[in-house]
């Protein structure tokens, strides 16, 4: 190693960051100027291929802290990612591809879309487990894969629980390949970190067996031998290095104010300098340090050699996984059931998913026997392909948007509906980066019963609607639930499966206009129809019987089932109003749910307006208004 | 001690919580037979006083596994709380006292809502927070406050995120009269814990500074030395208590078979024989069981002797504290700005109430300099009232609903309103609980502006919106935001401030009718308006821009402001159409964000259909259609 050329690297990214924030008037210096020693030291070993960045064997690189962004794009320019000076002087701006926070798929090169806290480690943690499968998987004759994981993280990261939980799960797992780099610079936004954490880092993660090495971070013969210790680990490693935020800056190197502000002119002029750069000069990048970092040779000969070394078995099953055909799946024929819950034919579904599909795999957050998602003889992960997630739901989600796009799998992680809220925050990273989770979430309404009011959803379906992209599927019967999977396998989006823990009646509907693939379909249609109902789930069979018995009041009802809300959003106005007829019906949406934003095609909405309660299912939907007589004395009402 | 007393005490719980899941054929036997001996001891130091349930220096005691709800009730009952054994017999029916997990306000004696894993642990710290600065705001003279606080949790209560983060601040704050009692069974709902967690829980509490004590929680001797070594200890307890879960049933003792279900009437009896009970019986108390948990006497003497020492002058500021005059609070004059950020307002208004109110404390996750929080001068919580929660939201979150119905503070936290996904859980439970915790949430829109996608709040006003008893309150200008404080500080359910990192426009607005109170009012009425506008925030000044620039090319428009779209929804229909006048103008909302739920009211929605992106805030409203030309055109195009 070279002394002086790493600190010229890393001074080359300290001020292409600091660069990047002050051209913006806007961004965080301090953490890229306090990582950039270890980033630089990290690079060496780096195996990516910026001519093929999708390559599988590639290491993957989490920065956790997306809002040291700075350092994430210099290093990507570095490396020979599609990511040039031009980019990084548009850092920040408006339809740029250097937006505060990295993002997957906007930016090449960045692994997964970071930002709020946490949820990076937890990402890492899931490359980690995929990997981990994968060898178990492929590693049958040659090291198909042997590759590691990186992650960056910082002292907000390991604050929030997320991470705690990640963590633990990576440590109960043994995932050796993943090294945890916590940039340990004492300093977050309200001050130093003892007004409020005071805790021994490396005694915590000791307890969730990891490997901890501590180290000063700006030693760069100390961060390589922890680099390489980590590497050859039998455990996850965490390596605390201790840094001072605004490392290199002339005068407010360990300041807090290096956080989230530019450094101003004066103060990165006086830093460059001090490092023996040009103060006068911006977006520098020397030859010598653009060699030292460049992959796109190295990268490529790694990436081609790892490609002839596949034998054609390898790539055989490789191309299976990559590329599984849904439409050999052979569904359950669910046309003689009577009745059944939707948690039950969903668990039929995800079998007979997991026997043709062969990445398909998935887990609960310790709810396997009432969200009924054993997928069957398949044994536990990482050696099968049940994953025992433990009460965890936050990391679970996180976890598997990684390994959604880890490039082999399609898995689906799976909780009560209620306890989606505890994994939102993930379920937002993967909306807004096309992640194609699965969310598997029974216990789908007050239907849930004597748990009562703590454990019944109301407010998620609209909670999931109201995001963007993300397709939120409630299937009103067995046959409806494989078209929605039929529906979501193929989607470029995050999915929620939100399932009935109570039977349902077999519908055997015969669709009149449209299908489940259009987020609503007309059901039922009669002519001359006074009033269009909707419906999802559990209330459309409790809509047909109302129809039935209006009928015979002379009060003449069509049938809408709408499995997916968002999909009937995005339907032309033309499909809309044929399936719904807003012009010449009166339109009610019927739901067991908040159901608000049904009023953008009903006249009415009969829905929750509370919470739920306690109580047998039957005597609670009695009490809302959720029985067949209830509904058509309210509806009469509603056209009177 | 009588051991065969104690033993007796044990059994008479495990077999009220046995039979009361049995007679509902519903509910959880295997955590209260498994934790009957510990409660037993507890019983004993426990003080409470069932006459005068809210008594101020109570120990707090939270079951944060609200599923062992049948001991709580047990408990609830032997100690003299207004349940009887035929609300036991009543368990989880349709509107009984004794609903499937424990509710807040609901059961006599239940000190807050549990049931979703984690939240209990992070209430047991905030009641522990709140009592140790109660400590140094009221222990001047006399030991006013020198209770304790004990939660029960389990392996799925420690697994959660959230009970990292909260027992971090604990360790952190050093709440030494916080006991944390352990059940530790080894089995969770998918079997035995090491399926997916395996770590070393007292040396990851002994790294977040806890004392930790491990003992056979079914040996009365040593669950009696571990609750006197932590009542004297300085620093917060774990007390790992190995259990059996089921302990004492008569075959399924140790099964997660009893977790969940009903044993069986055989199992029971046979268990019933086995402790020396007459099978054929149930519901069981004897004389000399009901007389050893009974603390209506011994509690009475508690409370009463606590009052008698209370000083003159310990009343009076006990008094200012519990019963603040809110109209004594001297709001800022707002009239003569021409432009703020609601944080801003939201900053001077939160001291203005500090001023006046004793009680009134609070903090942020980390971002009190970008939230505007703090309370300036107030010095730091323990001993000042700006509370440091590190980068912990969701803990935050349900560390300030326990100190909000601790009985003397009214508590607000803080974060971005992006972050609110991370709490949403324990906002949930306020709601369903009527605990009034403020939210400060600022950066509110896509005026956040270069931090990008990842940090811009799209649909989280929905969200909160479609909760029941949950009030968000979104205000238009610095006037408008006292006048939300008003209304929020005397209401008995949650209320959230989504407040704006960009300035607003003073509107210097004329109520025409209704007022913030109503959650809408007419702010702009024009006769013979074609359209009526609604919007919240940072929109309303555009509406009101554009309603200008329309009135020129004889579009004649109303603008209704909505501070509160819950408030709003509760209004009668009379003053709905009043201010809205859906029958004679064409109704459009307006709000930079999904804002679906307009459609209850509007014809039409202007909010946003997808993700934010990285850029200057101006830039983005330009994109997004916010700005006055592209509205103005937007709604010329909708009413031709």
């Amino acid at each position: 190693m070279s002394l002086e050329l790493l600190q010229k690297q890393a001074d080359t990214i300290r001020f292409l960051a600091a660069d990047m924030v002050q051209a913006a008037n806007s961004g965080h210096p301090g953490a890229p100027m306090g990582m950039a020693d270890i980033v630089t030291v990290l690079s060496k070993y780096l195996k990516v291929d910026p001519t093929n960045s999708t390559w599988l064997n590639r290491d993957r690189l989490v920065f956790s802290g997306g809002h040291a962004s700075g350092m994430v794009y210099s290093l990507l320019h570095l490396w020979g990612f599609d990511l040039s000076i031009e980019d990084l002087k548009q850092f920040r701006q408006t339809g740029s591809k250097t937006p505060g926070h990295p993002e997957y798929k906007h930016t090449h090169g960045v692994e997964i879309t970071t930002g709020p806290l946490g949820q990076g480690v937890a990402n890492a943690v899931g490359f980690a487990m995929a990997s981990a499968y994968a060898k178990n998987d492929l590693n049958t004759v040659s090291e198909v894969i042997d590759h590691h994981v990186y992650c960056f993280c910082g002292d907000g990261d390991l604050q929030e629980g997320i991470s705690y939980e990640a963590c633990a799960t990576a440590g109960h797992q043994q995932t050796s390949n993943l090294t945890i780099i916590y940039d340990s610079n004492d300093i977050t936004i309200e001050g130093d970190i003892s007004i409020a954490w005071s805790e021994d880092v490396a005694k915590r993660f000791d307890a969730i067996n990891f490997d901890v090495i501590t180290i000063n971070g700006h030693d760069f013969a100390a961060i390589d031998k922890a680099l390489e210790t980590s590497r050859n680990s039998d455990k996850p490693t965490l390596i605390i290095a201790k840094t001072a935020i605004g490392k290199g800056a002339a005068t407010m190197e360990g300041s807090h104010h290096t956080h989230g502000a530019p450094l101003g002119n004066d103060e990165l002029a006086a830093s460059k300098t001090k490092a023996g750069f040009d103060a006068s000069k911006s977006f520098v990048v020397d030859a010598d340090v653009k060699t030292a970092f460049d992959k796109t040779v190295s990268g490529k000969e790694l990436s081609d050699a790892w490609n002839d070394s596949l034998t054609a078995e390898d790539s055989e099953k490789l191309n299976k996984l990559i590329n599984p055909i849904f439409e050999d799946i052979s569904y359950p024929d669910f046309s003689e059931v009577s009745e059944m819950a939707t948690r039950d034919s969903n668990h039929k579904i995800l079998n007979a998913i997991a026997a043709t599909v062969p990445g398909f795999i998935g887990g609960s957050a310790d709810l396997a026997p009432s969200n009924k998602t054993e997928l069957i003889g398949m044994g536990d992960f990482p050696k099968g392909r049940n994953i025992h997630f433990g009460i965890k739901e936050h990391s679970m989600a996180a976890i598997t948007n990684a390994m959604n796009i880890y490039g082999l799998y399609k898995v689906f992680n799976a909780t009560f509906f209620i306890f989606s809220d505890y994994l939102k925050p993930a379920a937002r990273v993967a909306a807004l980066s096309n992640i194609p989770t699965h969310f598997v979430w029974t216990h789908d309404s007050i239907g849930v019963g004597e748990d009562g009011a703590t454990h019944q959803p109301i407010e998620q379906l609209s909670q999931f609607r109201a995001m963007p992209n993300f397709y939120t599927f409630r299937p009103a019967d067995a046959t409806e639930n494989i078209e929605c999977w039929k529906t979501a396998l193929t989607m470029d989006a995050p999915t929620g499966f939100v399932c009935s823990r109570q039977k349902l009646r077999n519908l055997k509907g015969v669709k009149v206009t449209g299908d489940v693939s259009n987020g609503g379909y007309l059901l039922e249609k009669r002519e001359g129809a006074d009033v269009t109902l909707m419906a999802s789930g559990s209330e459309v069979a409790l809509c047909l019987d109302a129809a039935a018995q209006l009928e015979k009041q002379d009060v003449i009802v069509n049938v809408v089932s709408v499995p997916c809300f968002d999909l009937l959003c995005e339907q032309s106005e033309d499909y809309i109003e044929e399936i719904i007829n807003m012009d010449e019906t009166f339109v009610i949406a019927v739901e067991a749910a908040t159901a608000v934003e049904y009023y953008k095609f009903a006249d009415h909405v009969i829905g929750m307006s509370s919470f739920g309660e306690s109580g047998k299912a039957n005597e609670l939907f009695e009490k809302f208004g959720f029985t067949t007589d209830k509904l058509v004395a309210n509806i009469k009402q509603y056209i009177s």
